[in-house]
């Protein structure tokens, strides 16, 4: 491995009374925390927390906004204007932006969450909304998207607005020829085996080719790798990946 | 006068498809835009649009943070804990400080809203609450309240947390002797007379005494009148005041 | 005209401190009043408002449930499952429905709003879904949909599942061929004139054709127009119509 | 013991993609659930599934109204007004009758949530409220509030709008000694052990005497014992306890 992947998970998704993850277990294993800002999860006491904790555990910050859909968790596609998902974005950047400032810190890159970041893929008038988001609220900050065997067209869009990226990449997930992830009703789309998950892990953090949904080679340029931490199951597959990757 | 007083005005209160104020005749008029969060008005669209409104007139922008209720347009007292408090108006201030970075400027202060401003004049812990949402977010970030014959329990607090505190008053509200606004039941709590209004705003801006609702004398040190400009009348009173103000 | 075709009006639309419509006038006019139920307008007040002002023009409520949506007024489309739709119809239609109990009568018909309606006529399982609701609601409770050329495929799934419709006509939209509402980016797509309004309106009334956008004859069987009263110059319309109607 | 006490359960108050509380293995156990509305907890398809479970087990469905306050749970005191609370109370309480009449049957009784509960003990006028939404919505339809060692303000106030009331007691709740629960920061307010609960529960049921936090007699007219059954503990406690009173 020629330089360190990093991996991040989705994190303050609880809400109110509810409880969701286990983010005190996950955090010390993890490089970057996507933390949701209200309108899919996450209330403002939530959110502090959230960066309080991930604070402590020298974690990047990494800002999830989602279409307003606290009922749907931000899986349900709403049919915005592109105008309209810049200022969502903004709003819900900067609202977690304020936890971070307070805590001395501030949102090291966005990633959008749920059917926002699906759409991303295939609209580029909604993928422009979110780089001017980005680029509007602080020069140079990252978006976070899919890494794919060809990201040429992010690459535009994002060089076009001035937005640098970051790639992620899934090591429990089954893939398509293009790099997209399989659709989760594709039998083999989620890998339950913890050592196909890790064989997965490392074959990415190397840029080197693994097996797709269909067995044929897929190579990935991925900077993170997005794990879970919401059960015992999944976090014991990340303290293995934790430590697999540390000692690599 | 000796000091210019400035005019501040609650803006950008639409909701959706709800349009509320008139925000395009007010603002020309005004030095101070307390802009809606999202808490009891305000989306993001409609945030994105005042602020830009404000810039092109050269007015202040300021955080209008309330308690979350759309329903009840943040007027219902609502039972939060101070650290629930000090998360809702940072979450909210950011949000709207994301607007201003994308616009090339910054929220120039905290103006609580509704029922968390009436909130802060009785409950100690609340006012400390917001206090620390101001000093967390920026440094030097002032906090605007309501001016009143004596202001020593603001200044306290607002000395121990380091922030500064921008005093308003209200030329058409009746006061009663201690500098509380006279409550909105009793006969005379709401000038509308045009000739008296003007007069009770040039007394303030000169820091001269002016008849309370028992026709005693009171004095305010204030740095900002609060003006409205929703419609025909008021935007006519606001003129005037504007004319009267840049003539002295 | 050989029965009386019905007017009927998207009420209740305002939502806590927000005004929309202007219902206190309109409501004398019209026979049925399609009331928001809280998703994208009309909080408890308003609706418990509605009816009573309904009752006392002895107008025929009906509910006009939507997306949940606020901010968006339900006029963004929202990925539901069919049993979501199913649930967030029962739900609204239920709310409402207490309001007219409390007020000695019972809500009359089911019209869907916005993005909700318009995602009907394209969606067999969404329309079964609001058929279902209707159905398990009330045995009899009629569904107001569009009057197309053809209605054949709402009648066959209205009449699987045993719901009632009920057809509803526009007199200020411009028609396609086959009895969709010309989109409003094409020119000519909403009437301004009068008295062309009035002409469509007679001629749907009469159940006679009348020019579509193409000038070609257009004949539909509606038991309702959709009206509307929000302003000064809707209202006159509406009382010119309401006045011919009465007088055929 | 001779008659028969109900237990009731607050339920279906997950939302979303939040779960909490376990009815699965709750609802055969009791007799009575109070189905969160939508305000505090429980989304359309929540409230469906909620009382198709109920349905299943033969148990009677209470409407279980809240402030609007997803965030706060319905915990926390919102300044509504009489008014505001007879509406929001109706549109909950018809929001899930609408489940209810989809699945044959009928909401049975009401039990408001949280805040709202606590604040009809010191609030005639908003008793009141609640008692018009359940008058104003069926002849007949209870409302469930708290058995106090002197009932006689509710039963005047319920008299009065002639709505019968049902009296909830708590086993597993410290008392003082008019009958109002000890305030949970008091030590001893809460009981853990499961024969003191039985023991509790026992008394109530046979309306005799138990020890008060003090260690003074108290005796309480119950209707019904409310439960928990959110965890593995609750439920061993509930278990034991349906067994105990189904076999006095």
């Amino acid at each position: 491995m020629n330089r360190k992947i990093l991996l991040n998970c989705d994190m303050g998704e609880s809400y109110g009374a509810w409880r969701m993850g286990d983010d005190e277990h996950a955090m010390p294993l993890v490089d970057q925390a996507n933390l949701a800002c209200g309108f899919h999860a996450g209330d403002p006491l939530i959110m502090l927390r959230g960066v309080a904790l991930a604070q402590r555990h020298g974690v990047s910050i990494g800002a999830h906004p989602s279409y307003p859909d606290l009922q749907g968790f931000g899986r349900r596609h709403l049919a915005c204007s592109p105008e309209e998902v810049t200022a969502l974005v903004l709003y819900q950047l900067g609202a977690l932006d304020a936890f971070c400032r307070a805590a001395g810190t501030q949102v090291a890159y966005v990633k959008p969450h749920g059917a926002l970041y699906n759409d991303l893929v295939r609209d580029d008038a909604l993928f422009d909304a979110v780089l001017a988001a980005c680029a509007g609220y602080r020069s140079g900050l990252p978006l976070m998207t899919l890494a794919l065997a060809d990201n040429s067209r992010e690459r535009r869009l994002a060089d076009a607005a001035g937005v640098p990226l970051l790639f992620e990449a899934f090591a429990d997930r089954a893939y398509l020829a293009d790099g997209q992830l399989a659709p989760r009703r594709l039998a083999g789309a989620v890998h339950h085996d913890a050592e196909r998950i890790l064989q997965q892990a490392v074959a990415i953090a190397r840029g080197e080719p693994f097996a797709d949904i269909d067995g044929k080679p897929l190579q990935l340029q991925a900077d993170s790798l997005c794990v879970h931490g919401d059960n015992a199951e999944s976090l014991a597959v990340l303290r293995r990946l934790r430590a697999h990757l540390d000692a690599a």
